[in-house]
């Protein structure tokens, strides 16, 4: 099937470090997968890592290498996935500013990003780009005229929100989006490593796709377990352990069997660990030969890139065409 | 003098209709002067006008070109000033959405144009691209480097808030943009036909540069004078005559004698107003001349927007490349 009888997704990341186990099974794997079926456009959205990073620009650049590195390691297929840069596709700023006067004031302080940003830091210092954060969001989705976004069920309303600008700009001026709509999965949430949190960079509990073996035997290795257990034969509660909620996600054929070695005190957790650390290793594999290729060759990020970008600029060209049409500002065929 | 040694300049209209006398002596006959010593950026500031209008953008397209009319008409000359229209810069676009991070929306609220709307009609339905104007207006002035905004003493206030996003993107990221500077002019105001307010489209008052000698003579006839004089013989008072305050803006050699005689009932309101009238249709004839030329080859008027609007992007690309590099966001060289 070619791309052009394919419904069409939109997804994509800021771009704010290296990607962990969490983001793999939260949306990465998920991507891998819709690929195969769908024309995927996947952002890596540099400007709004502006909005919330405005101050340290200088760390960008590299951070777009390492999410782009990232995603092809972790299976993303260029030749099916059109990797793009946010930044790099002008027609984004444009639609953002058309979108902007269909939106009041009072409908984005009610966006629950927006309500909980001002919830936590108050709404006097917000930023306007901050504020126009769903306006910005809306061009993301509608540039490529997307009409499917993989979320979790907690991001309906932010789908909502897109659906209720393009809903206005195509009865104000003429059919140009389709209405996106939310492609549900129900992501699991990885626990991190100190088993208290999900797996989350700030709080220092993640393992990386771009983590060494060492890296990985060691973190498993520092893993909270269940501290019920002292003596490697002391019965063990797997469903407190943050390791055996490891083997679930990545090691789901022998979970079972460790649950009842673990609960009748037949397994000690450090060899419970190595056998996780080992599968992890396993899974990271493929990733890592795939990186490695990319680190060798970083002139290959830029290529993927660039062709993505102009990919995506081409959608974009066609979409404001027939914005500027309905708009009717085409006044010179422009 | 090349334009490279020349300050920049940055002034325009947003396109809603026919330019009348009032905006003649308000701002055009003073962009006629400065082009002379200026390398003037004249934009046709629609997107501005789709903020408030976007409900009706069909007449947009008549609009833009009757405002380039006009402007070619008034005695702007293209060779010098460099005429070109706002959503066809989508630089304008981009550079909008990277200020928008460097202003709070509570700064926003407290810029006059904002507060004078909200005085009128709340905050609460007003548009997320509408409180974004000070935002627009700062990427406006900045896309071409401008250095210099001829203002009305009044106006002073909107140049600051584009001097503060500046300033604070320039020490955020590095010196890209001049700090511009109101270039004030004490700009007469126009009274109206009516004789009680200024001249103004909304008002029905107005004397269009457009006008026909048979218009200019019918609505110089019907211009409220002094109410004192029943008589042609009745000594009148000029000061209170908008007549008179024509023959001041338009006739000021004149001025004197006439003041003289109304006070001395020696001249009649008829004569005096067929001397307006002639005076005026003298003052528009050379505008009716230019004006003819564009009527009967419209396609100079797409040639010369398409000309101003090539160089305004040619001087948006050589900004938007130092934005990038300052912002450390041209990832791949672009
Ligand atoms: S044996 Fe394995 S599942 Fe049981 S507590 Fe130890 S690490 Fe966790
Ligand atoms: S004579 Fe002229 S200046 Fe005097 S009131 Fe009549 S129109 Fe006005």
């Amino acid at each position: 099937m070619s791309n052009k009888e394919k419904e069409r997704i939109l997804t994509g990341d800021r771009p704010t470090g290296k990607l962990h186990l969490g983001h793999y099974v939260g949306s990465l794997q998920n991507r891998v997968e819709l690929q195969e079926e769908y024309d995927t456009f996947l952002i890596i959205a540099d400007v709004q890592a502006l909005t919330t990073n405005f101050e340290q620009p200088e760390k960008l650049g590299e951070d777009v290498r390492q999410v782009a590195r990232d995603y092809l390691a972790a299976g993303i297929d260029p030749e099916k996935t059109t990797i793009f840069v946010q930044s790099m596709v002008p027609e984004i700023a444009e639609l953002t500013i058309f979108f902007s006067m269909l939106v009041t004031v009072n409908q984005l302080r009610h966006n629950p990003t927006i309500k909980s940003e001002a919830d936590q830091y108050g709404y006097k210092e917000m930023s306007y780009g901050f504020l126009g954060y769903p306006v910005s969001q809306a061009a993301d989705i509608s540039f490529c005229r997307a009409n499917l976004v993989p979320v979790g069920e907690d991001q309906i309303p932010h789908i909502e929100q897109t659906r209720k600008i393009v809903r206005k700009f195509n009865n104000l001026y003429g059919e140009v989006f389709p209405e996106p709509k939310a492609l549900i999965s129900d992501f699991p949430r990885l626990m991190g490593l100190d088993g208290k949190s999900k797996m989350s960079k700030s709080l220092n509990n993640a393992i990386y796709l771009s983590d060494s073996v060492e890296e990985v035997n060691k973190k498993i290795m520092q893993a909270k377990t269940d501290p019920a257990r002292i003596h490697k034969d002391d019965p063990g509660h797997p469903e407190v352990c943050t390791v055996f909620h490891y083997h679930e996600a990545f090691n789901k054929e022998e979970s079972g069997e460790i649950a009842s070695r673990c609960r009748a005190g037949t397994i000690g957790c450090v060899a419970c660990k190595k056998r996780m650390a080992k599968k992890l290793n396993e899974f990271l594999d493929p990733m890592r030969e795939r990186r490695k290729k990319y680190l060798e060759n970083p002139e290959l990020i830029e290529e993927i890139i660039q062709k993505g970008t102009k990919r995506a600029r081409k959608e974009a060209a066609i979409t404001l065409k027939k914005v500027r049409e309905v708009m009717k500002i085409d006044y010179f065929n422009n």
